[in-house]
């Protein structure tokens, strides 16, 4: 206790680490966070440098809302160009930012010396990778599309994709690199930099939803006649402006194919961003992750009917697609029941599964996962807030159905699907997070004996940074010790259970991912929400609702996979 | 070390405390938070019951926002009466549930054994009584006004407004008893309660924004003419049914005036529930609260010149609500710009004394309070949060104005008052954060000789909590040692002129909180922002942003009187 006492006085009246050399820098850095007893974010400059990034954020944001709202209201003073100038300033600034990270951490020595290993998972950097791709493609349409509309429309239309390219470009290295990162030099410019980066992608984001809405809204109304609606990032045909090529349409077409992969982009960089700023100054204890393996042994039933699902509900997608385009309503509404049917299905047989995975949990009595972890808490939080978006669809669709009551078929389906899917995604959700909260079984029976051990080499570095000055500050503290009842070879049948129940959801949620990401909309080919709630409000909630729906998806599938693994 | 170590495999598999007798029950919460080494939030239960609330929460708030939209956009199919049975059940349980809390509580000997100081101080509750007292007023006049279509209209519409003032005093009472509540018995029910009250509030505040939107957007339009739009809460004339007695127009129109304090009122309570929910299970530790007290000495040039705003601001003020009502519209104009003076003389004073507390808080080298504090992060939160209003305000009026082109005296008056805003805003919101984070200074002298006594209290505080079952188990820890220049009998001049900032910041944000709180509206009253964005997005725009800039003018109140007292 002597050496903190007399250390405290004289380290607490130093100023905050800002660009100390390394081996001085982080000792300093373990001395602070022993002595607040915990994660660096507790000392002071972080309050500071967090409020004033949030600051930036917060008017970068409500500046470009109020852009966005003055472009779509009156597109007169405040024409595309204006927004896209703005959208590109913010852009570079962001790009410069990132450019300037990567190479201040290449060149100096040991940059990062905390990783945080829940950070960025595989799934969400492969995820951000490909909608980037898909992304920059839409972006070269774009060029190319307006190359031939230079002689006689604004060369920002053209400067526009070019910049976003490069930026999604940048932006895609970037986090691939440093997604995991724990910053802990020049943490108050990092702080400002990536809730810059932050902004640009929701301002993005925000532009895309409303212009998507837009072409949604504006185009069937204006159809056959000569009107449009010109928007910041949406490839169109302009007033008096005639292509000087004959791709165009092309080139336009599949731009507007690609637009909600670029929306989905926007998210995932999104949250990666969020969750960097969130672990700037942190300090993670690394030894506590348990490198545990995936394999498929032991599983069978789980997979085999999640492979089933899978396979009818890629022959019910091809088929809805082709049906849904016939100009025939019968055909359509075949195809709708179709659809809701199948979905209605995999909500039950999931939901049953769920139930029975709940089941097993209670007959498991493994411990829970003690001590704060802000990564698990913020995959909570994105899990939950993600799946808001397919809770909204919802909730609206009922409200719709059950107003005007039940007059077919097709609203009884409707109806149906859209109560099985709040049932499963709240056992889903539960389900989720009970299993995240979990300690992992340890991996091998030979570690059976090692588990004691652990446990006192966890108090004893507890009590040795109470005492002493220790780089260890933030260590997640494990009650291992009633959990001994491993099977000795193979693995017990509730564990297999698990296991099984996980395979199967991770498949159906994979089926229920595809559809809407590769262009399932019943929402709008049933016109019943359409014309319930007419145009601009229907298509307002589902372009905001169906990009949080398809990462919930893919985030309940990342998360399924981690209960898997450790189960 | 050994007492724990021997405790913990029993007591860690003890079922979560739901209902334990009450010194088995306190003795086994401290074994639980001094074994989780934290507060108890980090018990397994806890996540659980917090999920479940949330998701309670989730459903009830889309299902609401759900019936609201088609309530507005399919008036036939969703009418006023489905929209107010929803808010009457949901208002119903709500009231069940606080009167069963407040009955257990009251019956429980020691139902509550920890209490959160900063939690519901007193200016939230004091203001939660005067709204809430406005909208019990407001309630009685409608029903004095549906008493007269009670022959030819729903009797839904007499029902909703007494519910909802039973709902209002019950809650009222409920809130000021129980605000500063840890609740350790019942969390489970005791979540799901809190987050029901807090979505009805929410839903309540949704309602009554949309409605007013609508007032103000539809009665313009269709003056003269008998159209009228049928809402859920708003007193209005419905079609073909005349009032049975002659005093129904007075009592529409005394409910109408009375609609933004009930708007505030929903907000104060979801602030409050929420700020409960989030200290549900939490242990505070009660011994850390310094008895600070208020007193003008030592303080003069501050209160005076701030007195003389506010005198300033009154009297404009009111010349400015006789001049606006005048049909001539150079008054109109005289009143506007004497008002964006008043409003930017009051900006770029309060920005000079923020820039001077800012320097003062750099001379004086007080430390901050290091450790965790939920309700200290939640109040800055509720505080950047709150800010938002008058940010979106700002920023919307700014691209309105630069977009068209500054064309009068009246409009460039209007960009600087809204430039000088968003600066005092962030000037402002950094300088009470930075406030809230220091330490206080030590009361009275006669404390000077306590501050290292404390300093080794709290260390064997926690060495003893770490070997053994100890009943404090959070305590903020405090390093106080390099913290000796007081001034013996009076204070120093540093911490006189912090003091004189304070309360001269208090004094102007009071004037700012009283002109838009007592129906100063240049927002509708300058066309220019209506006729930029169209009527359904600024009044929507406005009626979002500034019942929060109402909020923050007091929540700010409130920090600066804390920075006040501890400075």
């Amino acid at each position: 206790m002597t050496t903190k006492d007399e250390e405290e006085p004289r380290i607490s009246s130093l100023p905050p680490v800002s660009r100390p050399s390394m081996v001085a820098g982080h000792r300093r850095l373990s001395i602070w966070s022993s002595m607040t007893g915990g994660p660096a974010s507790l000392d002071p400059a972080c309050n500071w440098s967090s409020l004033v990034s949030a600051l930036v954020a917060l008017n970068t944001l409500l500046l470009g809302c109020a852009m966005v709202s003055a472009s779509v209201f009156n597109t007169v003073s405040i024409t595309s160009t204006h927004l896209q100038l703005y959208l590109i300033t913010i852009m570079i600034l962001s790009t410069c930012w990132m450019l300037y990270y990567t190479l201040y951490t290449v060149r100096e020595h040991c940059a990062v010396l905390y990783k945080d290993g829940h950070a960025g998972p595989i799934w969400l950097r492969g995820g951000l990778i490909l909608f980037g791709l898909c992304s920059i493609i839409m972006d070269i349409f774009k060029i190319a599309n307006y190359v031939g509309y230079l002689h006689c429309d604004s060369p920002v239309k053209i400067v526009f994709p070019i910049v976003q390219a490069v930026f999604i470009l940048v932006q895609s290295y970037f986090l691939w690199l440093h997604a995991k990162d724990c910053v802990q030099l020049q943490r108050n410019v990092t702080r400002g930099g990536l809730m810059l980066t932050l902004s640009t992608n929701l301002m993005l984001w925000m532009t895309a939803v409303t212009e998507e809405s837009l072409h949604q809204t504006v185009l069937p109304q204006s159809n056959g006649s000569k009107a449009s609606h010109r928007t910041a990032m949406r490839v169109g045909p302009m007033d008096d402006c005639e292509c000087s090529h004959s791709a165009c349409s092309i080139f336009e077409q599949a731009s507007n194919y690609l637009y909600p992969f670029n929306i989905e982009y926007s998210l995932f960089a999104s949250a990666m961003t969020y969750v960097m700023w969130k672990n700037v100054g942190r300090l993670v204890d690394g030894c506590h992750h348990h490198r545990l393996r995936f394999h498929l042994r032991d599983v069978l039933l789980g997979p085999i009917s999640g492979l089933l699902v899978l396979v009818a509900g890629l022959v019910t997608f091809i088929m809805y697609k082709v049906d849904v385009q016939d100009k025939d309503p019968a055909k359509r509404d075949l195809a709708l029941r179709m659809h809701y049917i199948m979905n209605s299905l995999a909500y039950v047989l999931m939901s049953a599964a769920t139930v029975a995975g709940w089941v097993l949990f209670g007959l498991d009595r493994r411990e829970y996962v003690s001590g704060k972890n802000p990564t698990r808490s913020l995959d909570v939080g994105l899990l939950l807030g993600a799946s808001m978006g397919q809770f909204a669809i919802c909730y609206f669709t009922i409200v719709a159905v059950v107003a005007t009551g039940v007059q077919s078929e097709v609203d009884a389906l409707n109806l149906a699907s859209a109560l099985l899917a709040i049932v499963q995604l709240c056992l889903q959700n539960g389900f989720i997070v009970e299993g995240l909260h979990r300690l992992p079984h340890e991996p091998t029976p030979a570690q059976t004996n090692a588990a004691p051990e652990l446990y006192a080499n966890v108090h004893a570095t507890r009590s040795h940074s109470d005492s002493e000055l220790d780089i260890k500050p933030d260590p997640i503290r494990i009650s291992t010790v009633s959990q001994s009842h491993h099977c000795p070879t193979r693995l017990c049948w509730k564990r297999r259970a698990l296991k099984e129940v996980c395979a199967y959801l991770m498949l159906c949620n994979i089926t229920l991912w595809i559809m809407p990401a590769f262009g399932a909309r019943p929402q709008f080919e049933n016109p019943h929400g359409l014309n319930f709630y007419q145009v601009y409000m229907w298509v307002a909630v589902m372009n905001i609702g169906l990009p949080f729906s398809i990462f919930y998806r893919m985030h309940s599938v990342a998360g399924l996979f981690e209960v898997y693994v450790t189960s």
